[in-house]
């Protein structure tokens, strides 16, 4: 018989409450909140280490073997992962687990032209998903956030991601730290902005290749600009003059496959 | 002197907030609501017209001449006009228009090679909105919406779509009415599909030509893929078998300019 947990007040329940709106307690208890079969799935494959896997079992249908998880397993009641979950197709599951640190120096490549994408200070949960969705379609090689502005471990980055936050190779660092790191390993830094740009039509992305994009509200900070091997921008012919940034990156991105594709 | 409103009980103030709350109201009455400077502008160079402009003194920068416009401008006070608008960076200004019938027949194209994006029944305002910037970036000869499951006048569609709802050319119809457009049109009708598909990047777009593309849960009807000229996809290297619409739309759209530029 597994524990069974029936009360919002239960010690655990309440921790898992409080990893999932303090971004701090998530970063001093290295822990976060797993929210999902396909989250889960996707973190197991990645090698995330599982604290506890609660299951409700008024929803859950076996698509997980729960036997052969290598961590605590606990049934809650259906009153209690409706109040402690966002989505109803979740498939009953919801779990805590150690997180990783996510640094430069961990990001391996397998190829010898990586093609990376760089998002600085990303406002929105929901803007960091669906780039990690993109990144995820396409492959990348790596996805770095620069100065995030809350830890990627945010649960409306998880699920807006839908869980490609596990499936892509994701690091985080100052935008000094990142320029150093991608100018010693010889990638090129193509920088999205409007001013003194050229189209990315007329460039090649064939070689080690990163593409930085910067909010919509604030654009790139100057040190991408001095640092760009090239500034690039998508041509606009219609009245507004931004592009939502994750649109942007997905045009960049998909050229980019294009081309190395016929290269 | 304008006339001042500084009560929410007042009838216009309650017409207003009924017509951003009711799809219902906005089609018996035939008007909707625009807020921000940047949309009233993109309005009145789509001439559409206005019933009645509020703006509020505390906010308004004059950005645009109210003496040149040609409906009733009056005044609302700041807690009255922070109780109706959903932002506050709005240039304090919200105007009641006429809407106009977006039917396929009012449809004109420059071109003789129309490029057009079909949306099939999108669910999420915040969606159309991204389709919208899109197609504005790339200045299609139409956006045409499917089955919309809400008029296009919805507030959140305005929003979303930072104004460019009045920059682009927009129809709606069901589906069989826009496929005998397109066919009499002789538009080669390219649906986006993962099943039987081939790869976008085989395919010429140079042509007159519509992208069709679907809710990420139900995809398109069936009646769509058999009318398609050609079937294509995005290919997908990764764990998810999905992209964003609006991201999908925005890597077809982006591959046709590409290619036009160059043919």
């Amino acid at each position: 018989m597994r524990k069974h947990i029936s009360s919002l007040s239960n010690p655990l329940i309440k921790h898992l409450l409080l990893l999932q709106k303090k971004s701090r307690l998530r970063k001093t208890s290295g822990e976060f909140v797993i929210e999902g079969i396909q989250e889960l799935t996707y973190a197991m494959e990645a090698r995330y280490s599982l604290k506890q896997v609660l299951v409700c079992p008024d929803i859950f249908e076996e698509d997980i073997s729960l036997d052969a998880l290598d961590c605590e397993v606990l049934e809650i009641s259906k009153a209690v992962f409706e109040k402690i979950t966002y989505r109803s197709s979740t498939g009953g599951v919801i779990a805590v687990a150690d997180s990783k640190e996510l640094t430069l120096e961990k990001l391996k490549f397998e190829t010898k032209s990586p093609l990376i994408l760089v998002a600085e200070a990303p406002e929105k949960p929901g803007n960091i998903g669906a780039l990690l969705r993109t990144s995820d379609a396409a492959r990348l090689d790596a996805v770095i956030i620069a100065n995030p502005k809350t830890d990627l471990y945010n649960p409306n980055i998880i699920r807006s991601s839908v869980g490609t936050l596990f499936t892509n190779s994701i690091a985080t660092g100052t935008t000094s730290e990142i320029i150093d790191y991608l100018k010693k390993h010889n990638i090129q830094i193509f920088a999205a902005a409007l001013q003194d740009s050229s189209s990315y039509l007329e460039e090649a992305f064939t070689g080690p290749a990163a593409f930085v994009v910067g909010t919509e509200h604030e654009g790139l900070s100057e040190h991408w600009r001095s640092e760009a091997y090239k500034i690039i921008n998508i041509p606009m012919e219609g009245k507004v003059d931004s592009l939502n940034v994750s649109v942007s990156a997905a045009i960049l991105i998909f050229e980019a496959k294009r081309q190395r594709l016929n290269s």
